[in-house]
């Protein structure tokens, strides 16, 4: 049986080109690029050049640039960083979060900014929520849920408002604008400056980089207090061998996911509107969230009345693989938390599958995953 | 020129077999562990498969390993995960701990525990140390700049007393055994009910496993902070997709690292013997640091006079490369806290090196670092 992996965003395989540029620092340059001989110092070029190619990429500096294990601790080192460095700020974040941006700044008692029912923040509540010891504002660039893309630049400039009445009051609290774009990096421009942001975190396991491997933008000025530390890695914000590989292999995902992110968001978009225009033409009742402004991989739709643990092991059964929510929350039974925000009811949260493509999709699969769901869903 | 690598304790090259086991999961197993479909399911009986083997090695259960990036982070983990679950308990560290211990122990404003001359932990200032408050005492298991061996077992033997004393008085704090066993996967068994340790920080990167693999054995009932949170991994202890290619490469890495130790320590103290022998002999004022209990690969060679760095150099020049201190710290310019910890002088300090050996070290090589030292120190 031919498998048919549509989630892409939960993980994706990785690029043969960053096997192989990962591949000899496992062994002939295993070296630890703080040594101090010759073969270290290559070593610990090669890793800077990395540095230099992600900062590049983001029109960031170099120093800029944290290199973390994965999006998660590079929110958590956002989030938590920001927290602990400002102790009576208080923290804004959108309420469609992945759980490793809800999280830790539930542990700073975080305020949630509402969103619209098709997962884009409400911009006048933004506004309403921001008072004078708001020293974080978090929102997820593309929900990983639902594909939501944000209007980044329009919080930047509402923030930006605020830095300056700061200024003429006498307010030194900061504001910065945090944004995890792990579902962005391979569809969406990451230049910080034209999306606003302080901080950004990336996730080269959803890039066709390695696993645990990410980044975390942190502009020039911007404090915040390491997560973990002793070693003063990371311009002393993130302790710790520096993981090599795993940063030359971020590099070059990123590197490639960004030379050919418009050719693919178009591919995909398109395969997307096929796939959806079918599925609602077939069954009048499904329903596609995430409004009109999506990243071009993710489709979420409701399917009423189903259970999608079970559509989802009917579907595994005829080796079509997808998701019922994140990845991360696989494990837990609650409903998810991003589709209710968007309104809907925990029985249509249940209902729902996020179908998301990516390099090897293909329009026959769009063609077997529609077959797959008619017999399914009518001949069952 | 023939490269002699003599930093095994800074960096290991990854085994043939590890890498060979961690291969697949970088492309075919891609998937991630927490979805729900055969395939991921599939990744995810791996990964337990790969937590069970390094419970059986460490005598522990699945449940008590928690994966991490690395020794670093398993450290923080352990430190901060106590401290910020028990905010009013006291920590106990030694005074020759890696930074990734002292450092974040520092955070906590733990006390230090004083060694003798060759950096063991004096026991009877260990007990006078110990108050009611104490909540963590964390000694590491062999140093990475001595290679000094802690007598653990009776410093577990001093903690349960306290345990016992404080069950028949009321007082509900506990107090836990944490040690930093990074350096010494490859020489030392790691069980620990043997060892007596709550707490234990494991190193894939040491053990030729992958850079930024670890594990922290937290001993069931033992409650600690997660410092990475957002999305439930690990028990709750440590968020993010798993590294699942970096996990299976550090149970390989261990059970090979394990199942050889016996067969290696004794090859390795046997060329050290003759390299200190060899020196001691030719360089009447060289001091061998460390005294006679000491992991079999690591050599703290004190040249009263000589400037550490400027040897460095020369030795590189040569082809032969060893460290000054711990490589962590190799980027600042601060003589070693562990050297002074052990009395040497600031002075002795910045003139000694550390030779650390292992799997590809020969014989040959003990006779050319020999020559190459002898070129330097007489023929200069």
């Amino acid at each position: 049986m031919k498998k048919i992996y549509l989630d892409y965003s939960a993980a994706t395989p990785m690029r043969p080109e960053v096997y192989e540029a990962m591949r000899p620092f496992f062994s002939d340059k295993f070296y630890n690029p703080s040594a101090i001989y010759l073969l270290a110092k290559d070593v610990r070029d090669q890793l800077e050049a990395a540095r230099r190619s992600v900062a590049g990429l983001l029109g960031a500096r170099p120093a800029e640039i944290i290199f973390t294990a994965g999006a998660t601790e590079a929110n958590n080192l956002a989030v938590q960083g920001i927290g602990r460095q400002f102790p009576d700020g208080e923290m804004l974040v959108s309420s469609i979060e992945h759980e490793s941006v809800a999280a830790p700044a539930g542990l700073f008692g975080a305020r949630q900014i509402p969103v619209d029912s098709h997962g884009v923040i409400i911009l006048n509540k933004l506004s309403n929520l921001i008072n004078n010891k708001t020293v974080l504002v978090s929102v997820i660039m593309a929900s990983n849920e639902l594909g939501t893309i944000q209007p980044l630049a329009d919080i930047a400039k509402i923030i930006s408002d605020v830095r300056r009445q700061r200024q003429n009051k006498g307010n030194k609290l900061p504001i910065y604008l945090h944004s995890d774009a792990a579902q962005a990096g391979n569809y969406f421009d990451l230049h910080t400056s034209r999306l606003g942001v302080d901080l950004l975190s990336l996730n080269g396991g959803k890039i066709y980089g390695p696993k645990q491997s990410g980044a975390l933008y942190v502009k020039a000025g911007v404090k915040l207090q390491p997560l973990i530390v002793g070693g003063g890695q990371e311009f002393g914000l993130r302790a710790g061998t520096e993981n090599v590989a795993a940063i030359i292999g971020l590099a070059k995902a990123l590197e490639l996911a960004q030379a050919r992110r418009q050719e693919e968001s178009q591919r995909l978009a398109g395969l997307r509107k096929t796939f959806e225009k079918r599925l609602t033409g077939k069954f009048e009742n499904v329903i596609v969230n995430g409004g009109k402004r999506r990243a071009p991989h993710i489709s979420s739709l409701t399917f009423p009345g189903q259970d999608n643990e079970r559509l989802l092991m009917q579907l595994d059964e005829r080796g079509i693989m997808c998701a019922a929510g994140s990845a991360c929350s696989a494990s837990s039974q609650e409903p998810s938390a991003v589709l209710q925000a968007i309104g809907l009811s925990k029985e249509l949260a249940q209902s729902t599958l996020r179908f998301s493509f990516g390099a090897a999709t293909s329009p026959a699969d769009i063609d077997a995953v529609v077959s797959a769901l008619e017999a399914i869903l009518i001949n069952r």
